[in-house]
């Protein structure tokens, strides 16, 4: 059984017809004529102004950031980025920490790349995908990457950010160990490589379909790849990490015929049986198993270009197919770089800045940029997806979406959605709702992405983003079935903890750990649903949840003075740290932070806290207070650059606390504060950032806050004003409306307010309202040296 | 984080839409309408004879018939059936022998049943599926099977064939060690299952979603389950076995609520994350993992009946959920069984015959019965199956069928569906197109079942099947793509030799082994080609493959005069052994029996190995040499039983050699070697089979040749006639028309043919063809003691 297979002469005998419709002249498909939706692009985009040059997608990059500086177009399903290592999950058995770098794929600091992966997270906190990786190389064929250590013994190439470019929808580095100058770019569910060789003879492509972010050594569950023909590959990875059973398609096409390809295997084969007839590993273009990568060789003239198209699908190989015909159906790789770039302009547009200083430009449109990456497209052009139970549905009127984060972004960036990206949080609740629908527990979203829930943190923040779009009236779905889903997610007895709260009023911490963080957004939540109900007249509803919105109270231990845990006997407990993160009732918080989490309340949190001057002192203390160092070790997802004294501005649960001194009588504390921490934990350069950006909401933060306003308790329609840090912003509403901010004599000294006027009338409160901003007009602050006391 | 789910409590709270149609009250469909086709059913089987009673599902079922007890309707998707063993495929990495006793998972010898699991082939030499194995228990929860010698350790039970029955569309048994009465009947693509408990009090449903058939340690790769409520469970299965990537749905309804439920899993778990909020052990609704077993408890009264509806599909559960709701919309267990026996009468009375003996009629029903379990439907209700390309097609136009196991089949049983189930012979091909249109190889199947190719055994045998089917006029389907298709695949150089063969003229015993049964079958299959072709106008065509189909001559050493291996030097290999099956360049199959395949040329076969007299007392030594002991341990896949002499028939290289005396002036020794086959080979019993069914073409082999007439060169219109062993027969072809077969005074003593009249004419010639059979009328033989020499 000793055949050796034609090399690859079936290619040529092959019938060249895909099921349904035509690829056999594929690489010739620059000829056809544009899609209507590129024309439109183009047409509208003529008269914007070219602010992608302020974005570095490298902001974030190093350290804690968390984000990738690789092509992708706004909300894109694509996320083509280098990778600087794939290492394991797990180590014999037991999580390695030095993964957590890697949840984007790219380490600024690192000095090797890996390849080029079509799927990143921006920003999150624990990961997964880093789908189908590509490396191009010459010389000796190496299937392994080899280590950073010794680059050399791997496909792995040496780099430098001197050669380095990132932009949006573009990438570009030199691989310095084969002079391979690489390009990438992106349409929503296309990536695009250029690889340009430097000389003429084979070269290769290895297409690594074992490595991935967050990986472990068991991670793949599945591999499926055919190749279709000379130039066109199809197929499927099924993995089982943090998405317990995902599945993504994808089709690649090749500028150019491929001379000779194989594959390797690195998993057991339970059963060859007569598929021993075949050499597998060369040639053979039927390939499956658990652990695969393959290798393409081509004849490369010198400085000859190399174009790589990969689709992905959530559906299918077909889907992905399709959507490469739909999105990019030509060869020229200027043209969607182009396209890429221009649809960014046209998402970066909605607000037009100016700033005292140039590197505050580039905070506020990087921060746009990334506050733009994510929930992400998650159907093919057809309008068909994946539901979370693992069916293929449509999409009718709506787009769908996945990747949501929500225990970050339901806080500023679902808020920020409803203002300048309306028609896709609309959409987002449409999603939130299908997985509803599809979910065999009946509940709304809580952390999850490609059809699978994968329960992280805690909260079911998913009615947040539903009440605060009902609420701000930018809910053009079913409203009424909304709040259903709302109520009975809220129901989920043996949801974490639920049960407990539901009947005790809070969650005993020897019940179930992070007790206080679960009773305090439990309650958040509540109220959020209680507002939609509000809205939608269901007076019983709206009781109910008001009701237990105030559970907040049932934690809060007016001896120390600090929300604590709670015992199932009724007793707080005994043991108490209120500035450690860990053991203490709480998850990604110490009690200093957390106990400030009533965003729906603040004036009786601030009451029961012991009336307004004393909680203003005890704001003042979080700020200035100095954490001892055996304090950071424990503090998560932040670098000691993501605190300020007590304050952890790098994870999510303070992120409205500034803001609470609108709420004393000294709403001044607010605007020195925000200002602050706008300057301390937003800064230009890869380690800009002071923690994970959480999938936009620490760029949504920037965004409001420099604008000198901020959602405390998304479900109301309040801002609550604080310090703007730019000169001017319009706000160019997709109503047609703009809203203008202006901060007269703003500077970095000048951070207090004077007074504000909305549309010429003096504020009295330090709130305006969502109809406000969304009927346009111009807040306008004028700004000093000095608080002013007596302003509201 | 030790929050324990509320039993059960979800379920109320749960809404139960499915998505795209209501399920709600799925357990009370009874009252729904009966649909349409159940009607047709019903009225159209009114006259039909209770053909039924003669059929013994329990044949073939001890030693290597392969065949299975359990419920099913002819060529159905599911085939409900006990198996008494799951054992590994392997044990330390080897091959398991004893596996191959459980290829149709049940063995009549055990003592033990283990379950009834869903899907099964029958008699095959090879095997896989297995799925969805359920065993209703009472008492202690045992999650493993335990083994026979010591039963009480698992949830396995006694059992004994006193109180077993066996029928078409039904089976029942009792478990000893429950007491409980299980019966099992089935629609096309719905298991139904009735389980009568003793006692009061709870009882258990175990559904072991790791055991299967030719099992693995890790065959299975994934599974994912949802206990949509509490009476409905959805999932599927992903395997990697025989076929590569296989994957079954399901949809499971039990006719009173779970009390209570929970699951088992048996594999690592790679990232738990956070699913460990959850208490997934018990009462958890969403389970997925790669071994998992599940349970479900139920409040059984004294002698209540538990019924189980589970329904599988290729495509997705909601498609296996259609499935159960269009074919049995309700819970009438009684209505169900009589239905399907009243299907299986429809397809038994295609042929109404009468025996001299009592076993006679047994055995021709069983025959029947087992020519009609295969292929079966592989597609939804709605024409929705999965291709060989992993992506969903739709079947517009044409019933989808898998399990081809042609190297087998393509012999006597996809004719005899030229003549009794014509229309569904031009599905298979229309089935055999599309997984052409969907291989990567663009070849047609090899031996395919569940959008797999396992590429078993040798050949191109499609050919033959659409060959045989466009030579006979039942060619509804577009025969030039057909031909396109098979010149296709007889010309994909790198699949097993072909190369080698298409330059050489025969495939290199030292380049691919078993190269002299390669090159026989291929040129065979060649000729069936060519014949398709000269039907179809094809001139070019015609004349490449009839050169090619001359290629049995380049293996033919007269020296030996046996076909015998050649190496590429062009010189027969120098060791060689004509009775050994192995390694002698043959595979299944000596050089005694093998050298006489050239079914579509036996007139110059003959003449090459000495001419007409020579050849027949060469096969009258076939028949009568004693094979001396040392062979019989090689002899593959068939007992000392499925042998007469040296001529093997319990395997399928020789199936037509009985015939080839028609080719010589010594027909009447065909006329007695057919009989002494049938008599030999055939037996009522468990036992009564001397080799693999081989999914029907055993039983084919006996149906025509009972009847008097064989293929022996499907391809050609020719049929050769033999000793029918009925007294009387009546075709009842689907095209109104009867052919009739009398043979009178046929006995056990008079075999031999006297002369045989076709419609009143003298036939001369030991010949007749397709169309005088499907246009009716009476082929009549006059049976005699002694041989007529001048017969033809």
């Amino acid at each position: 059984m000793t055949l050796k297979p034609l090399k690859i002469k079936p290619f040529f005998l092959r019938k060249l017809i895909y099921t349904g419709f035509c690829i056999s002249l594929f690489p010739l498909f620059t000829n056809c004529e544009k899609s209507i939706a590129r024309e439109e692009i183009v047409s509208e985009t003529e008269n914007l102004k070219d602010l992608a040059q302020y974005v570095d997608p490298m902001i974030g990059t190093a350290k804690m950031g968390h984000t990738y500086p690789g092509a992708t177009v706004p909300f894109g399903s694509v996320q083509l980025s280098p990778d600087t290592d794939t290492i394991p999950y797990a180590v014999n058995g037991s999580y390695n920490p030095d993964v957590y770098k890697y949840c984007a794929g790219y380490q600024y600091d690192d000095e090797t790349i890996v390849g080029f992966s079509h799927t990143h997270f921006s920003g999150t906190g624990h990961s997964d995908l880093g789908d189908f990786l590509i490396m191009p190389t010459t010389g000796d064929l190496k299937l392994n990457p080899g280590t950073e250590s010794d680059p050399d013994s791997g496909y792995r190439s040496r780099f430098s950010h001197e050669n380095e470019t990132a932009e949006p929808g573009y990438y570009s580095v030199l691989l310095e160990d084969y002079n391979i100058k690489a390009e990438m770019t992106a349409s929503s569910r296309v990536g695009m490589h250029q690889y340009t060789f430097p000389e003429a003879g084979t070269s290769h492509v290895i297409l690594d379909l074992v490595a991935g972010i967050y990986n472990y050594d068991d991670k793949n569950v599945w591999t499926f790849v055919r190749v279709e023909n000379d130039t066109l590959i199809t197929g499927y990875r099924q993995t089982n990490g943090w998405a317990r059973t995902r599945k993504v398609y994808f089709a690649l096409s090749f500028s150019k015929p491929i001379q000779n390809y194989g594959r390797e295997r690195y998993d057991q084969q339970p059963y060859g049986g007569f598929w021993r007839k075949f050499n597998q590993s060369e040639n053979f273009p039927e390939i499956a198993g658990e652990k695969i990568k393959m290798y393409f060789d081509f004849d490369m003239k010198e400085n000859e270009k190399l174009n790589i198209k990969l689709a992905i699908s959530p559906v299918s190989a077909r889907g992905a197919l399709q959507n490469m015909k739909d999105e990019i159906p030509h060869w020229n790789f200027e043209q969607v770089k182009n396209e890429a770039r221009q649809v960014w302009n046209k998402e970066l547009n909605k607000v037009i800045v100016e700033t005292e200083k140039p590197e505050d430009m580039v905070n506020f449109y990087t921060a746009m940029y990334h506050a733009f990456l994510g929930p992400t497209e998650y159907m093919d052009t057809d309008g068909k997806y994946r539901g979370i139970d693992m069916e293929i549905h449509q999409a009718d009127g709506f787009t769908n979406y996945t990747s949501f984060s929500l225990w970050d972004t339901y806080r500023a960036l679902h808020p920020l959605f409803n203002v300048l990206q309306p028609e896709r949080n609309a959409d987002m609740v449409e999603a939130m709702m299908a997985h509803y629908d599809q979910s065999v527990h009946s509940m709304l979203p809580v952390w999850s992405h490609y059809a699978n829930e994968n329960w992280c943190m805690i909260g079911y923040h998913s009615v947040s983003v539903i009440a605060d779009a009902i609420v701000k009236g930018n809910a053009d779905f079913d409203q009424e079935r909304a709040l259903d889903a709302m109520v009975q997610t809220a129901k989920t007895g043996y949801y974490d903890g639920l049960e407990y709260y539901m009947d005790m009023g809070y969650v005993p911490e020897d019940r179930n750990g992070a007790s206080v963080s679960k009773t305090l957004e439990y309650a958040y939540d509540d109220w959020a649903i209680a507002q939609a109900a509000k809205k939608l007249g269901k007076q019983d509803i709206y009781e109910e949840f008001m009701k237990r919105s105030e559970n907040y109270k049932n934690v809060f231990d007016k001896k120390s003075g600090f929300m604590r845990p709670k015992l199932s006997d009724g007793s707080f407990k005994k043991e108490f740290d209120a500035l450690d993160t860990h053991g203490q009732g709480f998850i990604e918080g110490n009690a200093w932070n957390y106990s400030l989490y009533v965003p729906h309340a603040p004036a009786e949190m601030i009451e029961m806290m012991g009336g307004k001057e004393r909680f203003s002192h005890h704001l003042d203390s979080l700020f200035t207070m100095d954490l001892p160092d055996k304090y950071f070790a424990n503090t998560e997802d932040i670098s000691r650059e993501g605190i300020i004294g007590n304050y952890v501005h790098g994870n999510e649960p303070s992120h409205h606390v500034a803001y609470l001194y609108n709420w004393t009588d000294t709403p001044w504390k607010s605007q020195d504060k925000i200002r602050m921490v706008l300057k301390d934990q937003y800064q230009t350069g890869a380690d800009g950032l002071g923690g994970n950006d959480d999938f936009g909401q620490m760029s949504a933060w920037y965004i409001f806050s420099s604008l000198g306003f901020y959602p405390v308790a998304p479900g109301s329609e309040e801002y609550a004003l604080g310090s703007p840090a730019v000169n001017e912003a319009s706000i160019n509403l997709t109503n047609g409306n703009t809203f203008k901010v202006v901060a007269v004599n703003q500077s970095d000294n000048n951070v207090f307010v004077e007074k504000v006027e909305l549309n010429g009338k003096i504020l009295i409160t330090p709130f305006i309202n969502h109809s406000e901003v969304m009927n346009g007009g111009e807040l306008k602050f004028y700004m000093t040296e000095t608080p002013n006391r007596e302003l509201y």
